[in-house]
Order: structure tokens, then sequence, then C-alpha cells
């Protein structure tokens, strides 16, 4: 079943297949149409387009359909194949891929054996070409994030004992550190890397076999195509196989939530590096300048990173409402025009961590302003209420008012929070009936630094020993996480391996 | 730490907690923002911040700084807790969920323990209530979604022998059956099922002790915490516990891409029922009726069931952008505004597959139009060029072209599929130089029903036999992923009364 | 024609309209669909309807179907309808508005004239009463969105004259001033205000008289309905004029794009009274607190209308991919389900307005904090430079190349921009080749605080008269605008008012 | 002001512009961002800025900083760019547009006068050409709706008079004519083409002259810059003028809304080709072909069309959502990387408009089948109930009941619309009371064709002869609209052709 956009090609010869369809291609069709098509499947989907026909070239020779020479000739001439002789090829018909394979094979042929073909269709074909492209991607982006975690890993390992203040709606909150904020990174990398492995176990289901829409007519082996193509599973069910690209749907939302992720976390890194904090700072080579305001230097590769982001779910966006109240069947729609931004979106993400990690390669931290600011602020506010219950008795609402009002009065007075009044809270105290012997020991504790990160004793605290903890927790879940991805690119590779060295063999060519 | 859009109470004795803010929210705040979400929260999420209070009276208790009678009093007040009495607590002073519980307990008790309360922070609270929730409508997404997979299950097991047109582009293609097609249908609700797996892990993690934001203070036990919650894993980051809603995104990610396939299902029924196919019907009480048109019967019910899956995809397009560029922190922007429209979402989805599984339920096949469209059209085409190849050796791209040309003459000759023409196609093969003895069995064998189905023979295809086959795989899906669902609802069910026990004894108020 | 999802009434009597459906809704049906779109309508649309039996019956007595004693007896009693009467009605057969009217009247007359109801269609009268909803909200959103650039106006005229730092890239760029800013917001609601005219155009062409799809069968004056219901103009082409939703879907698009700009006004709003700045300050009322940070107030408010502003976007959305792919004619898809969040997202918007529009009512400047941002920061960079070309002949790219060296020594030299080293800048000048002769007139001139402001003179500036005179002309603006809009309401209202002067003389019910 | 994300160029000699940046931009930040964004603007902004610097240099002159032969000698230097000697030129420092030609320009220069490039900005210069390639486009587009518009024009004409079934709700339901519904297709596009012009107007506002945010220092004539490159009017606030892409957002705004429309369009064709229609066809070179129904003809170029329309919905969605949250302020986030979709939307948009209209260009309508499929339908029923209330005075509901049950008997019995049963009719009515004494008649003229478009007599509906007049009023609409667009071309050519007079006359180069 040849149901694509692409008509079949004129054979010189035989006045075309079937004498139905008497001309080629409109122009305007073909250059709106076709040659992208085409132009995007030789440059992306090619080398899945030959593992295919190798494995249909088995197949055929397993069910007695062609002998061990005529395999042999085939299989050698699609050695052979390459982006430019397939260009070419095509350029006469402008027809899909799988028909330029064919011509170019048949062409090279003394004689084209009869059987070769026989109960074929475009339909699964092009989606499991098509899932090759995108599992192949798949690693790549999997790889390409498991970098990204470790750039931030290195970098939290860095800085698990540098103050900075953590802000809430804006406003300096508690005192973290950014080896804190860059475990969380992690965590959310980790998450996604996760995730992503649910994406490329619905990308390891064989659309092959399922021919065009009902299934196929010949006892085709599905479940070995899938083997010889580094499939862990079949995707069973004949019209699901062919009718859904949702690896191509899951990989964009995924793509989409980790976007919406990193676009706060570059908000983050905006504010750090922007007026009234200055934490961080860029080399000159990652920087932009400003003539109005040579003293400063302007970050805009971090707006790059943010806005490349919303294209990512701009991506998911255009994926789904393209498939949006179409039939479940195969149709161009579906396989190919919906998911026309896919490689795309697989290019953006690529772009977005590379220049996010490349960021945070070349971060660097102005300690002095991270600490002064801690030092500005009355962050130990919640630590002195929570002494005030805990060493004094005082009940805890009452130690949050009092904590409250110390902190109003001190910044009336102009005191930083590193001089403590002792006297100034007892009188608040006594005002609710209660005292501490200690006050100023109470009042280095809270609002000492580094105070600030050691009072935090939860497990994934700022405190930089459960940092510390929880960095070692994520650098295995780094590695595991990597080698499962590591043996399922080899296990692609080795697929294909095996291919060959069966096609050389007895169930082969011999 | 208070860091939520509901100021707090104006205790009336104390005139307020810091004395830092002196009056009470501007009444349009109030009726824009806080009671809009106080409603919502007493509705949905106060099972769960009670049954918070109880998790932290006992981890008080393990920490020495509550008594058993102390506990014992606090419980006893928090069951006694209902809807009506928070929501009259909270209508005085408009503030959140936790200060209204905290003020509705200890306006009740003899007197306030001092140290209830100490180190505690509303956003980690908040996080886990709204968790809570998010993992109640999770598992009954996953029963609803189960109960439509049934249903069209049963549906395919009652159709799976009868023929009926499949389309690819809109144009009658192979021969399928609604059997067939509804295995189709299982196999992606089966999918969905087993991603929402991964959502409910992502749900499973609990953000309680997480603090504000950097960790607390005291020894917090948080994966006991997250036991007697019956949260599986604990969601170790203190930063990322509290600054995403992942669950609520997740879900409403997959709920879109459930409805971008829905869409397509629904779109399919459409055609079937409309004008020039008429395949099916529904029973009156499910139909619409046209004046004009008094002997048709329309079938609103689909376009409802497909526009309110576009709902879905707005959700999340709704929930994704709220979050984009905003601070990676707790915030009442990404913790409650952005999250607003996830109720709902909900609660689409649960109408949508009400509705649909209805349809389902009630949906009747017309036999003799579905079977006299497949009489109507060559849809054996493929298969007589398949036996032209295999029974008569003739190359496969001739016995294409031969086979295309024999349909076209036919048709041009007004002669039905079930008419073979012996002769005809013996003309056509001799032109190419080929011929097969026996042109009428061909012709009777590719072109006649039931044929069509039992012609296809591949795992997963259309053949009655392989969709049975799927349909016991997909009972036996289906029953697995059933009772995984049943487990964790038990779970949580089992943590609740586990919790309610530990609490009556000595960990608790003895 | 009664395509509707509603089927229509049982009557007692006659079993049913046609016969053809034997039972009436499935309570699942009634329950999910028809109840709340009843519910919705009653509330939204019943006065939109009642105004159409009025133009009906004026038109059917122009065609001499009805005499003036049946017009009086049916427009006394649609005088007479109420929600809660409808209701009832409604509650039993639970059908549309259209019957449910009808039923109504009906059941009330002594007798029900033959020819009332003749070639009548429910698609149109429903476009019609959905567009009369539309209209009235426009012109509500209108006048809010008036009222907010009012607000931001006046707040502009009261903060021309406060310099305050102008950010790029985060980065303090330029002085400018709150009066300078909140023209530009108001340059932005005017932008809005000029293209919501263009929705309420699209909005002023009346369906009425398109029938169901093709026209209608007697010589009903388009023209003449479309008037006494107060539309301008007619939407001509029948199908057109029941298949879209043009105005929803164009109202959303331009809600959308506001929240955009809306949401980038909150961020700066963040910005401001963010930690680092302090420039902004809201009363208590309109804050929130902290306990951890007592002597800070968060502004949540800013986060709810920044994160509000999201949901203007995915109501886009969500009218937009629920129309998609959907047949070009009337439908329950697209003239109920996909508009289903029209509703919600005029709410939306009116609630982003009045609390923003608090909020610049509300809104405080720290006028000493402003000032001293801009003293501390080389704001007069790019002042300097052209200062010394102007005055003193340094060709321009030198002049910046000096003007950022001259900088970057003072701040190595921890100079403030006030105090001016003119021996520094000759020293740099004279070794580029150039000189100027009054190096510390040059520097306070360009780095003088309030010079910042007035350096600039060309129009639409910073400079304070600059905006006081762009200020002005938005004065006029919102006022001819805002009589644009009152004309319209008032044009509504008055044909409101005339229909009833018509149906109670000679051409109605006399 | 230089606030890009291109570092200033290092200059040989200089050591840099301000010693503040001591190396070029790291090679991954050239390779994943500088260079395709200077692509692109060579590509398409360079025109633009040629022009930019034109104007600048009459200024520069109009204030007394450059002389005539200064002018003529920078004049001749640009007349003489190429996007070829550009791209050279800029290749070796990787900077913005506007840097790459004033290093052009000056290294070609004797001497580089002074004042060159004082108080400039390249905020709006950045904005400027933007606006200016955006309005090119804009041009373009409303001329390839345009044209798109008057195919479907000529289309509706030629088939006014062709009955065939339109559809509700995928049923049959009243007799249009693809003349009626091609002219509502030619209602949506001017719909459209009005729409584009309040886009236009948009895009006719000048930023230039608004500096980096806060206005400029010199005395620009912001006026006369603004109609020396063709606008009509200028962006008056500075802030504003730089901080927005109104035009783009609003133009894809507008394309989405078009796409959803088109997408309808194309749903429609797709039904009529489709299976059970098969009223439309498509020559040979628009179709595809299946090898599995060899008898049938694909149109997939329709799913093409489609799909594509949901690229459209998606970049507004990219758009609107990179815009979020940002500063309201220039930035690189929203002058470049938000937009980075736009061009593609263009193309789109214009391929989707190109493709579509030789669809509707090579549409054949199989006249036959439609009026098969007229008589095989029953879409007369309303127009019986008219006639039985109309000409013999049966009430209206009950006209509604005889007719509904006429036609189920007739269904029953198998008569066909175009024989009527009188007697049956009578007896119908005669259990309600009422007769007709010529049902035959009355049958005939409501079932009959074409009196089903006939019947029809509103304004605007499938009447041939409205169609016509429709068509006639149209026909002036897009005469009247493309004169607007084309006196827009016009005005544009006429500022740039006038710039080059004046350069050359004596407010220029002499």
């Amino acid at each position: 079943m040849l149901n694509d956009d692409a008509p079949e090609p004129r054979s010189g010869d035989a006045g075309g297949l079937t004498g139905r369809i008497a001309s080629g291609p409109d122009p305007l069709l073909r250059a709106e149409v076709l040659e992208p098509q085409l132009r995007f499947e030789i440059e992306a989907l090619l080398p899945g387009y030959v593992q295919l026909e190798k494995v249909l070239l088995l197949e055929y020779r397993r069910l007695g359909l062609l002998d061990g020479a005529q395999v042999g000739a085939i299989a050698t001439l699609l050695d052979q194949v390459t982006p430019a002789s397939i260009a070419e090829e095509a350029g006469e018909s402008m027809s899909d891929m799988a028909f330029t394979l064919e011509r170019y094979v048949s062409r090279r042929l003394a004689e084209v054996p009869p059987a070769w073909h026989v109960d074929r269709s475009r339909n699964d074909l092009q989606a499991t070409a098509q899932l090759m492209y995108g599992r192949a991607r798949l690693l790549d982006s999997a790889e390409a994030l498991l970098a990204f975690g470790r750039t931030a890993h290195r970098l939290a390992g860095r800085s698990a004992d540098l103050p900075m203040p953590g802000y809430t709606h804006m406003q300096p909150a508690q005192v973290i550190s950014p080896g804190f904020y860059f475990a969380g990174v992690c965590d959310q990398v980790l998450h996604t890397l996760e995730r992503l492995e649910a994406v490329y176990r619905t990308a390891g289901a064989s659309p092959m076999g399922a021919g065009a829409m009902a299934g196929q007519e010949l006892p085709w082996d599905r479940a070995r195509m899938a083997r010889l193509l580094g499939f862990p599973h079949v995707r069973t069910h004949a019209l699901r196989a062919v009718a859904q690209r949702d690896w191509a749907l899951e990989a964009c939302a995924e793509f989409s939530m980790l976007g919406v992720a990193l676009s706060r976390f570059a908000t983050d890194l905006m504010t750090w590096g922007g007026a009234g904090c200055g934490f961080v700072d860029l080399p000159d080579h990652w920087s932009g300048i400003s003539s109005a305001m040579p003293q400063k230097k302007n970050f805009p590769v971090l707006e790059r990173i943010r806005a490349r982001t919303a294209h990512l779910s701009a991506a998911y966006t255009d994926i789904a409402i393209g498939q949006r109240n179409t039939p479940y069947s195969n149709s161009v729609e579906v396989s190919k025009e919906a998911n026309a931004g896919v490689p795309a979106a697989f290019d953006t993400l690529a772009s977005v961590l590379r220049l996010f990690g490349a960021v945070l390669e070349n971060l660097r931290f102005r300690e002095d302003r991270m600490r002064d600011a801690c030092s500005a602020e009355y962050l130990g506010g919640f630590t002195l209420a929570n002494l005030l219950t805990l060493r004094a008795g005082v009940p805890w609402r009452t130690a949050q008012v009092v904590a409250g009002r110390y902190i109003v009065r001190a910044v009336e007075r102009g005191l930083p929070p590193a001089e403590p009044d002792g006297p100034l809270l007892e009188a608040l105290l006594a005002k609710e009936g209660h005292r501490t012997g200690d006050a100023v020991a109470l009042l280095t504790e809270a609002m000492g630094l580094p105070g600030g990160l050691t009072a935090k004793r939860s497990d994934g605290s700022a405190h930089p020993d459960a940092v510390r903890a929880l960095l070692a927790e994520q650098g295995c879940a780094f590695d595991e996480v990597a080698e499962r991805w590591q043996a399922r690119r080899t296990g692609v590779a080795e697929a294909a391996a095996a291919l060959d060295r069966l096609l050389a063999g007895p169930e082969g060519r011999q």
C-alpha cells in the first residue's frame, strides 16, 4: 500500500504503476512538500531505511522467497547506498524513500527477484524508520542532559559551603548555598532522565510488520525483526503501530516540561547576576557589554537560554494540535506534517543544554557579595523563634511575635544582624512574661553566619553535610542512569552489527 | 515561615503576629483571591491537612516536645473538624488553611502546648496537602480510565468478526473489524495507564519536612512522616520539594496526550456514524434529532467528547506557561495560581471518560451496512497482487500493476468485487508475459468476504484470531494494572488507618 | 432545524415531536452536558433570548403571520419570564433555551398562533444570543481596561519627575521615571483598547436570519432585525453566520496578548519591590508577611496577577484548538463546547484588571531608594560620550572608549558618579590625542541627577516634559475611546428600548 | 548603548572598545547563537539597515553634525553594500549588523567623521529594521491571502448553481452549493484581510529615535525619520518602541486564527473528497495513489494543508510564551529569541495559501454525485413543514411533527424524496385534524431539486441569486482591499525612492 503524499515514480517503460495517475506531481507540490520531505528523509532516515531493507531481506530468505544469491546481490547494493546517490536517484521522480531505494537497487540488479517486495507496506516501514531516527535522537538527548546534570553536579560540589540568600517572593528568606541550589537542579535533571526512560520505552516497540493498517499476509516474524532492529519490544497492534507517533509526542511533552524547569533556573541566574545581587559572573567571552554602562556586563546568553525553552513548549503544542481530530490511521497529517517540528525540538533541546551547561561550567561566584547580602539581612528570624521556644520555653506563637518585633526594632535602630542586642530581646520577652538568661548567645546563634547553613538539620536541607550526602547519592544515580543509557546505545549498535553478521552467514547471503 | 498570599490572622488580643502589618486584607483581595482559594482548600485539601497535623503530632511526641496528653487533646479536636466548622473559623480572618486549623484547635484547648508548631513552615505543609489531593484524583483518574478501557475491551470482544472498511486518507483501504479497532483503543488506554504510573511515582515522593525552602532545624524523621502519609518515597531535596508541583504538570501533560488520542477515536466514530457510512448507531437517549431531517439522528455527544478533550491540552498549556520564567522557589504563582485549573482538568478527564464510556457501552453496529461497504469496494487489490506473486510467480511490481489495471477495468465495467472476471485477469497478465491457471480462484480469494479479515496472518493483525489473542493479553494486562492501582489505593487508606492507630497508642496520646 | 445536543422535549400528550426518538436524555448526558449548559444559558443568555423572541414577533407581524393581539399576548408573557421560571420550565424536559421559552409561552397562551415559530432555526438564534452576551462582556471588558488605563495614567502623572533606574538585561541602564514607565503602560492599554474595537466590530454583525446554515424561506428583514437587536451590521453569509464564533476567538486572542504585556508589567513591579531594589511598597492590606523575615513584606498579589494572565493565553489555546479540524458548520463542538471557557476568560480578565488596578492605586514609591540607586550607578556614560563628541569634537567611537575607561577607573577607585575626576578624564582623552577644557563640567552634566532625566530631548523620551506631553495626548485618547465605548453601550440599550416601543405600537401589539 | 547578545567587535588597533571585555565570544556562543542570528539578519534585515543608515545620515546633516561631503562618502559606500560583503566583514568579529555596517563603512573611509554615530542606540535601530522586514512580509501575506480569496471567489462564481448536501453534525441537512460554501470562504478571507490591516497599522508606527529605552539626547526629528522610512506613524513612547514586538505577536495571532478557519475548510474538502461522498476530485498531479486501492485516489495535499495550519497556532504560542514574564524592556529574549519562529510562520502561511489556492484552482466537482446525494436524502423536511403552516394553516409545531412522520414513513417504505405520496401526507394531517388540498404539490415543492436551493429567500442564503449578489459585493470588497494594500506597498517603495532623492540633493550629499 502506497498511501503517501509522494505519488509513485513513473517508470519509463511501463507508463506508471497502475495507469491510474497519468502525470507526475505538480511543480508546486514538489517544491512545497515533496522535496523538503525527501531532503529530510535522506539526511535523517536513510540509515534506518537501509537497515530495514536488510532485515526484510533476511525475512524473505527465511520465508523461502529469496535465495542466498539474491539476498547477497541486494545487500551488496544496499551497502553502497549514500545520501548523494539516493538524492540523485530520487531527483528524477521525486518519490519517497522506499521507492527510491527500490529503484536504486532494481536498476543495478541483473534481475529483480520476483518476490522481493511482496506483501510490504510503506506505512510500517516509514513508522519504523522514523522511530529509529527518534531513538537515536533520544539517546543523544539523554546523553546531553546527563552531561548537563554532571556539570551542575560538579558545580554543586564546589559550592556547598558558600552562604547566599535564598529568595521567596523575590525577598531574601533563608540562607542557602549554590551547592544546595544546584543539587536541586541535579534532582530535576535526574527526574527528567528517569522520565525519558519511559519515552524510550515507548520508542522501543517496533512497528515493523504491521503493514498498512490491518497487518500482513505472510507469516512475518515480527519479534525477530524487532530484535534485528535493536528494539526490545513489538508494537503488536497493527493499526496502533502505524497510526501513532507517541514517541515524538511524549518526547516533546518531556522537553516542554524540562524547558519549564530550565526557564526557572535561568530566571534565578538572571536575578543572581542582575542589579541588586551581583552574586554571579561570567567570563568575558560569555558576556555582552553595554556602552551606556561600561562597568556592567550583561548576560544575554541567559536570555537566549530562557527564551529557547519556550520553543520546546511550542513544539509540544505543535505536534499535539496537529494530531487532534484526525482519523486514527496512518496519514500524511500525523506521520509527517504534524511531526515536522520534532527534529527542531531535538535541536533546540541540545542547544539549550549545551549553552546552559557552558554557563554553569563558566559560572563564578562572588562570594563576598553573597556573604554580604546574607549579613545584611535578618535571615535568622525563624531560627531565633525556634530557639526561644526550644531553649527558653517561650510558646511558639509568642516566640514568633517576639522574634518579629526584635527584628523590626533592630532594623529601625540600624543594627546589623551580627550585632545582637540582648537587652532588647529580653525586654520584648518580658512584656510577654518570658525570659531567657542568654539572649546574646541565642541571637548570635540565630543570626550569625555560617550558622544559617548549619542550623538546618533535616535530610535534604541546605546544611553542607546534607547537601554533600545528597550529592553523593546523586553521583551514584548519575552513574547508574548513564550506564543504562549507554547500554541502550550499545544495544542498538550491536543489533546493527548482528544484522550484518546474519546477512553474511547462512541465514543471509550464503 | 508564612510566605503565602493570605496575610496572617489578626489575633484580637495581641494586635497581630509581628506588629508588622497593621490591617486585614483588602476586601477586593478577599473577594478575588483569598475566599476562592480557601473555599477550594476546604473542599479539597482539608482531609489532607488534618492528616498532616496528626503526623506532626506524632513527630512532636517523638521529639519529646509534646506529651501524650497534649497529643491526645489536639488529636481529639482534629477529629472533630468539619468543612463547616473550618469555614466558620476562617470566615473571620480569611487566612490560610494552616492558620485556620491552628486557630480552631488553639481556641478550643485549655492551654496551647508551647512547642506545638515549633520549626514548621506552611510551604511543605501546603505542598504535601496538595499532593495528597492530587494523589486521590490520580487514583480516581486511573480507575476511570481503566473502566473506559474495560468497556472498549468488552466491545472489541463482541465485534472481532464483523468486517468493516478501514480507512486511510478518508478512503476505504483494507478490511478491518470494530473488534480490531477497539483493541487498538485498549492498547492506547493501557499505554496511558502505564504512563500514569510514572506520574503517580512522581506524586509518591513526600515533601513533608522540607520546611520553607532550605530544610528544617529539628531532626524530623522525614521517612517516617512519608510512610505515615502513605507516600512510598521522600522528595529529599528541600527546595525542589516546595518549588515544584511536578505531579500536576505531569498529570496534565498525560491528560493532554490522552485527549489527543481520544479526539482521534471520537473522529472515527463521527465518521462511522456520519453520512455515507452509517455504520454505528446510538440509542435515542444518547442522540439528538433534527427537525429538518427527521429520519436522521445526530450524535452531538461525540462532538462534546471531542471538544472537551481540547480543554485537557489547554489545561496543560495553562499550568506550563503559568510556571515559565518564575523563580525556582515556593511561590503563590507556582503553588497556587498556576495550578488553579488542575482540579477542572481532573473533572474534564472524568467527564470525557464517563461520556465516552457510555457511548461505547451503547454503541450498536449496523452490520449490514458495514458488510455492504466492504463488498462495494475492491479492498482486496493488495491481496491479489500478493497472490499473483506467491502463487503464479509474477514479479511483485508487475503483479501490482496488473492488479491495479484489473480493478480499474472492472470498475469501468461496473463489476462488483464479488464477481471475478477470470479472462480479464489472464489477458492483463498475458500482456506482461505471465499467466495463472486459476484466475477466478485467485480473484475470489482476494476479493471475497470474509477473506479480507482472515487473509491477514501477522501478529497484531485484523484477523479475528489475532484480535482475540491480543484481547486476551490485554485482559490480563488490565487485570494486572487494576491490581496495582488497587494496591496503591489500599496503601493510602492503610497509612491513614495506621496513623490513627499510632495516635491512639504509646507513640501518640498514651 | 434543531441540531442541538439537547434532544427536543417530550410533549406529554403527543409522545414526542416526531416519534423518531422515543426516550428522554440519559441521566448521565443530563448531568454532564445538558444541565450545566442550560444553567449557563439561563444565567447568561436569557435576556438575549427574550429580546430575540420580541424581534421575531415584530417580524412575524410585519410578514402578516401574527396579528397585534397575538403579538401582544406573547410579548406580555415574555416580559414575565425570569431565570427562576425558566429554570422550572426547563427542569422537566431538560431541553434547550429556545424550546423552553417556546414551552413557557405556549403553555400560558389560550391558543398558540399557528404561524408562530414558522421558518425558524435554533442555530442563528443561539449564535445571536451568544453574541449579545459576548457584546455585553466586551463592553464591560473595555470599561475595565479603560479604568485600569486611567489608573495607570493618574499614577504616571504623579511620578513623572521621580528618577529611577531603568533596566535592560536586568542591569541598570538609563535614568527613567515611574511616570515614564506608566505612560508606556497607558500606551499599551490604549493600543489594546483600539484593537478591542476591531473585536467589537466582529461582534457587531448580526447572524439573525441566517437560519440553520443555508438561509431562510420567508423574506425576513435581516437588516431590521439587526437594528432592533442593536447590531450595526448583518453577518450576511448564512453559513458563516452560524458556523463561526469569531468574536469569542478574537476576544480571547486579544486577552492573551494583553495578558502577555501585563505579565511583563507585573514582572517589573516584582523586581522593583524585590530584594536589591525596594523601590515600591504596598500598604499592609495588600501585602503578605513572612515570619522568617518579619522586616520584609511580600507582594503575593503580583504573583497572583502574573499567573492569572497565563489563564488568558490558555483560554485562547482552548478555543482555538477546540475548533481546529471541525467541519465549517454549526455544531455543538464549535458553538458550545469549544467556547465553554470563554466566560471564565472574561472573568479572569476582569479579575486581573481589578487587582492590577488596585495595586497601581495603592502603589507607593520609595523615592529615596530610587534616587540612591540612580546615584550609585554610572548611568550617564552614554551622555558623557555624547558630550565628548558634541562639545569636544572627540570622534564618537573614541568618545565611547574613553567614557567607558573613565567609568571603569572611577569604579576601581571607589568614586561615586557624583564626584567627577576631571584630571582622570583629561588623562584618558590625552592618550587618544584629545582634550576638553572643561572635564568636570562635562562629567557633572553627564552624571548628575536629575540631569539623567532632562538630558533626553526626543519626543516620547523620559524627559518629564516629554512624559507630560505624552500623558496629555493619552488623556485625550482615553476620553475619546471612552466616549466611543460609551456610545456603543448606549446604542445597545437604546435598541432594546426602541424594540419595546415598537412592540407597544402599531407595528407590534396594536 | 549596545545591549545586544553580540559582544562588540574587537578593533584590532585599540584593544577593544572599552577595555572591559578582553576576549571574543566563545566558539560555542558563536555557533549556537551569533552566527545563526547574523545569517538571518544579513538575509532578511540588511536592506532595512542600509535604509536606516541613510535616514540617519540625513538627520546628522540636518543637525549640522555631518556635511554634504561626509554624507556623500558614506552614502556611496552604503549603496555598495551586499549580503556577501557584509557577511565577509562580519565573519571576522561576529558582531551584530549595526557594528558590521559601521566597520564596513569606516574601514573604507579616508576619515571617519567624528560625529557619525553620536547619540545612537542599537535598540531602536534593530526594532525598526525588524519592523521593516515584518512590514514587507505582511504586504506579501496580504497579497497571498488576497490571491487565495480571489481563487475561492472565482470557484464560487462557477459553482453557485450546483446543488450539494450541506452537513451539520456530519449528517446531510440542507441543500447548499459549492458556490455558497466558497462565498463563505471568501467572507472569512475578507474578514482576515480587514484584520490584517489592523496589524499593519501596528506595524506602521516607527520606533526610530527611541534610543535604548529612555529616548535620545539630540533633537532628532522622529516624524521625519518615520516618513523617510515609509511609516505613517511614530511609536512615540520610547520604552514601548523598543520593548515590544507587537506587530509580530499580532501577526502570529492573526495567522493562528486564520489557520483555525482554514483547517475547517480543509476538513470539509476532505469529507467531500472522501469515501461516501466523492463530490470533488483533483487531477492526478495533485493526488496520491494507493496500490491497495488502485481505483481510488488520495488527496494527501489536503492533509498537508490542514496539518500545516497547526504550525501557525504553535507559532503564536511560541512567541507569546517566549515573552511572558520578561521585563518590559529591550532584551535579547523578546527582541530576538522569542521572535525566532516568526519568519517560519510567514513561510508557513505562504505555503498553506499557495497549496490551498492550487487545490481550489484544480478542484473539480462531480455534479452527478452531488445531485444524487441530494436526491437520496429528504432534505426538504423543513420546507415541507413551512409550507404546511403557510399554505395549509397547520400550526407550526404540528407541521413539524407531521413532516417528520411523513419522512419516517416514506423512508420505511423505501420511497425516494422525488416520489411524493400525497395520500400519506393527508392521512397524517388528518390525524391531527388538518388537511391540505394539494399534498402532492406541496411535497414536490418541498422535496424537489433544485427547489432546495431556490426555496431560500433571505439575504446571504444559498439561493443562487443571493450567492451571486454576495459574490458581487465581495468582488468589490476584494478590489477595494487590494487597492489599499497596493497603496501601502507603493507608499513603502516611494519612501525609499524619496530617501535616495533627498540624499542626492541639498539636504543630503550636496
